[in-house]
């Protein structure tokens, strides 16, 4: 085999877009493929192992199962589905695991299913040195007005669209932190009880966001052709805005005195950060007409504007900004988890 | 967590069934789901681990990647997919991992759907112990006359039905001790050179039987309503035998003078054994009626006929039996290894 450098050395983005020139142009660009000829059924794989994505440290095993179902609904809602089909799970475990383990990790798996709608459809399992769940979901889109099918894709965004999120961002990194007792006393003094409950439970048991889906169908504007430029923000917020933005080839303008946080967090020094980068919120990050923005925001109030589409500008990178006050022009790059985050080193 | 057996005690086939109760009732017992509302699309994943299912001693990356597809593409075809709309992959692999390893993994995937149809369509990788690839392909199925859809199911076979296989059995178990160097130098000397290469040929890069279902369709007679039964020889052409007889209620009579061996493979003592139970040669094995089956052997010359269902017998569980000469009350159970044979223990 020639010699070549190791996937450590590549890193994650790397990787992926080496492995997406094995597909059809485009086919890699968004959090889900549409595979059907009509276009309107989606399919996404997610791989979650022991250790990387879940452990027993943190993470009980109907936890395990829930998260590896609802990371994948959340792709197929970051798609447009609004109807969950169901999956197929690929499991690999070492022969002295004990089947309790697996029970609860299949119970997690279906009840998230029965929150969402779909079946468990297939599955093979294996052993292996190491605990691993490779989860394939189905989904499926509305048609819209004629033909059109209700897709949201990453690069549907364009100049003036308002950036909207589904939901507060930060709780799942705040969740990890205290299932890891990582977060110093003082800090876990500060924090409201209730907030730190519903911190554990976002970390643990994430909601996909397909009600988001239907309230966009709901609130779409009266005659108005399908257009919802969207990902989810299983990698950080910031790194879903920049997403949009990459491939709408816009800038996206994150607000600072919009950012989606949870007002209790406020306390902390580390909310900002984990709001922007802290990522598994598995919340929607929309961009669209500002119209149909409020009537989003109107019909599901978890629902935040958090800023703006901008046309690119000329010499500069599409990406995403952190605007700091009301001039547009005091903005810094927002920090992106992207290219230095990696599953691999 | 309560105590329970672990993976290793449970076996591979006591796993799928306790795991099968999380789904629909039935979900689980053909080779691969239905999942479509009208019934047209076949949804199959198969894990495949490194030192379970190839290992870098006897599988090159680019067969690894080969065999990971066409396994899964020979599951769509038992189910009777005419059309392959292609896969997702789910790889794990150590940081450490060479990237042109990865590479001709991929190359091999992407070959093998080049042969067969169908396109990558994405999937997900992490870092983790040991490699591994959980592949899930998606089909599609034809439709027959009126409503009819044309899928091959393991529970569709009725007694005095014909059972062809579609081509040649041991191959691939032959290749396998070759690539092994566990065959004595005396068999070794007894084979034909070209006899080897095509075993080690079938265990690298075995081919998906979808032409055995263009070859049914192709010689269906006038009129007929579509009713075939089938599974591919996967786990061995005993245990797809005996699964046909199982889910069909039947008994299956192999004809032990028909067993589907290369000639050329008589020499070896373990021929018989290695083409009821060595596995892996992803042949399709049917059951249908006899002038189908005639017609079907007439336009694909690999098929063969291998036997009969019978009707069960009180007293008797329906399973798979190797008629031993013209008396088809001198037989013996098939050697099975479904239920001994698990990846487990």
């Amino acid at each position: 085999m020639p010699d070549g450098p190791t996937l450590a050395e590549l890193g994650e983005w790397e990787l992926i877009e080496r492995l997406g020139a094995f597909a059809p142009p485009g086919q890699f660009s968004d959090d889900a493929a549409l595979f059907n000829g009509d276009g309107t059924l989606v399919v996404n794989t997610d791989v979650l192992v022991d250790g990387v994505h879940f452990s027993d440290a943190t993470t009980d095993p109907f936890s395990a199962g829930w998260r590896s179902a609802a990371a994948n609904l959340s792709d197929l809602a970051a798609m447009g589905c609004t109807e969950v089909i169901g999956l197929t799970v690929g499991l690999v475990a070492p022969g002295s695991t004990p089947w309790p383990w697996v029970e609860e990790v299949y119970r997690g798996l279906k009840a998230c299913l029965e929150h969402h709608g779909g079946n468990l459809l297939g599955g093979d399992c294996s052993s292996g040195l190491q605990r691993s769940l490779a989860v394939t979901a189905l989904g499926r889109l509305e048609r819209g007005l004629g033909t059109q099918v209700c897709s949201i894709r990453r690069g549907a965004g364009l100049p003036g669209d308002v950036l909207v999120c589904s939901g507060l961002h930060g709780l799942s990194r705040l969740g990890l932190a205290l299932l890891q007792q990582s977060l110093s006393r003082d800090n876990q003094d500060r924090l409201p009880e209730e907030l730190k409950q519903q911190a554990i439970q976002r970390h643990l048991q994430p909601v996909p966001r397909l009600d988001a889906v239907a309230a966009l169908h709901a609130s779409r504007p009266a005659k108005r052709l399908w257009r919802v430029a969207g990902t989810d923000s299983s990698d950080g917020l910031a790194a879903a805005a920049a997403a949009l933005a990459r491939a709408s080839g816009c800038q996206a303008l994150l607000d600072h005195r919009q950012l989606p946080l949870a007002p209790a967090m406020v306390a902390l020094a580390e909310a900002e950060e984990w709001c922007l980068s802290g990522g598994e919120d598995f919340e929607l990050v929309l961009a669209l007409d500002a119209d149909w923005a409020e009537a989003l925001m109107d019909r599901l109030p978890s629902c935040r504007r958090i800023g703006l589409l901008v046309a690119a500008v000329e010499d500069e990178p599409p990406l995403g900004w952190l605007q700091l006050d009301d001039n547009p022009r005091r903005a810094e790059p927002l920090p992106l988890i992207g290219r230095g985050y990696t599953h691999f080193s």
